[in-house]
């Protein structure tokens, strides 16, 4: 039985026309309740495959579920009783029933941390609770949407899982596919760091540097799905998109679950290209709509770099579309310039009474700290995107500092120790005798 | 009732003449089932308070408990309904009962990775697991003794939390004390990478460089412990040591319980001060004694660095002391040339018909490379060395295949990169387009 679908999956699913020369095969694909593609734009449906775009208007596609009717509470306790990753909400997600005991990374479930020191220096009285997603496998939450795109590569019968990186994605692809079996070949630009490039290259997939910018990069993955050459390869980011960005809907389910199958008030979530924002409001109104949780309001807010801040520009002048920019911040893991979800980021956040915000580079480094010295989280630069925005939200009165709030750290500050590296210095250099140490004023 | 303890704690324990003056308190300590300290050599017992030392023969003191007898069935029911850390065993620590409710980072809980890959590498039939501690808070099992550290900290009173440390600790310290809201000031060797001095001091702690190496840090540590200047201060792992090293038997409970309440036929743990060994070998007797896991023999294998194998030479020698060594090794973790708990290594690799084994540098790299394309983890060099251990023992015939084995990692490859650097780059840089991507046969 249907609860969020209106249509059956056979109904109205057509061939799509966009399927590309690298599709094994899609007859009895097992992902569990997902029943089809669904045009975000115009609703056209499609059968589960590697494909992403609508053949009749180019729009977004995005996964329709036959998802569990009947007793919610029945649901809550077999989640409850699931393991400790996201994989406790296989009911909700494209991946079929047996997806645990498969070989993969098993991410999420990772830590709500009720931050009360942070609270007490942002004013912030109805509590303040930071998700933090660096406790996953490779430290960000990109391991939850590859877990995703894992299983709809292995029901497709792809035997390559491959994607467009600037860094951290390349390494979550590299040791889902290790621990899979799976061979990976992923892409990144020829010049990035060496660090970046290490985590990607150690799992043992090959690791392809690109004479290009990021965005040269994309464009030679979407050259090489169509050609033989990519033949059985799956882009997590690419060709299978539509089920690899479910995987944020588990960054909802997890912060309603551990606030007791609550909704928070509050939500501030980083924008890259807008998909994690969409889903997670996906998720909230699935949890809604199966009666997981109580219904009540809730508001979404976007957190960007100033460096890299199309998608607020947009929010603040008013407008629906989002105009690109060229991204030059700090933090590398927002800085996409033409976010392609941005026009529902807009809808979520002004349908939510949400908004959206930046912040600059320096105030960025100060909330690393910030969230460091408070609460014993050392955030990637994306988390002190989040507490910094979250802050100015505070001060501006769009944030209301009275209501359960949530705040998104999605990666590791080990990621991107330079941010932090000229502002974290040792107190004192001291010679190992008492007297020295006296002298340094740090004594009790 | 007590089931481990033979004496009562109020019988026998003595005023401590170690006690020094940054002693803010003892009376009306409530460390939940801890009962009092105990040498580890003779045997005399001392109220729980901050020292670590047995003023009697100065031998090391431990903790003795009053541990939950009973049905062991009610007990495990407690744990399994516990939280998702360490302090769902909490009946079985120095901990108050209401630890999980006080602010701290709540390590722990982290994955039993069925490693099939690297088993069928390994040529390993009996199932391969690997204990993946890099998922810990600030990714290395310090985070786990540290917690208990905290708790004893709050416990007698200290307001400063602080230790000396070549990094890891260093970190896990100051994160500790930052969720906890306790000062903390940490003691490092003034030339160490910039990296590990950016994940210490992030947290707002303060960072002391000393002008020396290791050794003159933590001799230094031990006079501030006696002076005026250290009034009120908790050396997690010099006054507040026993507290502190019983952390690592979490990793025995957690190993038993995600095995299904079984015991390992054998494991292998990396050697530092060879604390976490014996204390793994502690908890997996506690379980025994209390009924927790069905009794069966168990071995225990000990891993180190050639580059610093004092307790493997020991070991191969037939001697029981352990002779100090210079440390030069990439394991810089494992760099402990004078291991304290060397000779109760050497005991327990004995008694359980274990060994102690080492590995070269470059066997260590290759280990990790090993552990990251069959198993998607990426370690850090103690990963490698425990890897590479296995490996050894298997060839030589120490470590049974056919049996169930546990290998540690205990910390992670991003705090490390620089030890796999040279052999993990990128397969090969082409230009954005198909012709110069087949050219460099990478192609499906
Ligand atoms: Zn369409
Ligand atoms: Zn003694």
């Amino acid at each position: 039985m249907s609860v969020l679908s209106t249509q059956s999956a056979s109904d109205s699913a057509r061939t799509a026309t966009t399927a590309s020369g690298n599709t094994p095969g899609t007859a009895g694909v097992d992902l569990g309740p997902a029943a089809a593609l669904s045009c975000r734009e115009c609703g056209e449906r499609y059968p589960l495959s590697p494909i992403f775009a609508c053949a009749s208007c180019f729009g977004p596609l995005e996964i329709a579920y036959d998802l569990p009717a009947g007793d919610p509470e029945a649901l809550r306790r077999r989640i409850e009783a699931g393991p400790a990753s996201v994989w406790r909400y296989a009911p909700l997600l494209p991946v079929p029933a047996d997806v645990a005991a498969k070989p993969n990374l098993n991410p999420g479930w990772t830590p709500l941390v009720r931050a009360d020191r942070l609270a007490a220096e942002l004013g912030v009285t109805g509590g303040l609770f930071v998700k933090d997603d660096s406790g996953n496998p490779t430290h960000s939450f990109k391991d939850r949407v590859v877990a995703c795109a894992v299983e709809a590569a292995r029901a497709f019968g792809f035997t390559t899982l491959s994607c467009s990186s600037t860094g951290n994605l390349a390494g979550a692809v590299g040791a889902a596919a290790a621990r899979a079996g799976l061979r990976s070949c992923v892409f990144i630009p020829h010049d990035l760091e060496q660090g970046k490039v290490v985590m990607a290259s150690v799992y043992g997939g090959d690791v392809v540097g690109i004479e290009g910018t990021y965005d040269d990069v994309n464009r030679f993955c979407s050259e090489l799905i169509g050609d033989p050459a990519g033949e059985g390869w799956g882009f997590v980011n690419v060709n299978l998109r539509p089920y690899y960005a479910e995987g944020s809907k588990t960054l909802a389910y997890e912060i309603c679950e551990q606030l007791g199958w609550e909704l928070p008030d509050q939500l501030v979530v980083p924008i890259a290209s807008g998909s994690q924002l969409t889903k997670i409001d996906k998720g909230l109104k699935e949890l809604i709509a199966l009666g997981l949780v109580p219904e009540k309001p809730y508001r979404i807010f976007g957190a960007q770099a100033e460096g890299c801040s199309p998608v607020s520009q947009a929010f603040r002048a008013g407008h629906d579309v989002v105009r690109p920019v060229r991204p030059d911040t700090i933090a590398k893991s927002l800085a996409i310039g033409n976010p392609a979800d941005g026009p529902y980021v807009l809808d979520i956040a002004r349908r939510t009474g949400g908004a959206v915000e930046d912040v600059t580079d320096p105030e960025i480094v100060d909330a690393i700290h910030l969230l460091a010295r408070t609460e014993g989280v050392f955030a990637e630069t994306a988390g002190g995107v989040t507490v910094g925005v979250t802050r100015k939200l505070i001060a501006s009165g769009a944030l209301d500092p009275a209501k359960t709030t949530v705040v998104l750290n999605t990666g590791d500050g080990l990621k991107t120790l330079d941010a932090v590296a000229p502002t974290a210095g040792p107190s004192a250099i001291i010679r190992p005798n008492l007297d020295s140490f006296r002298e340094a004023g740090l004594a009790s």
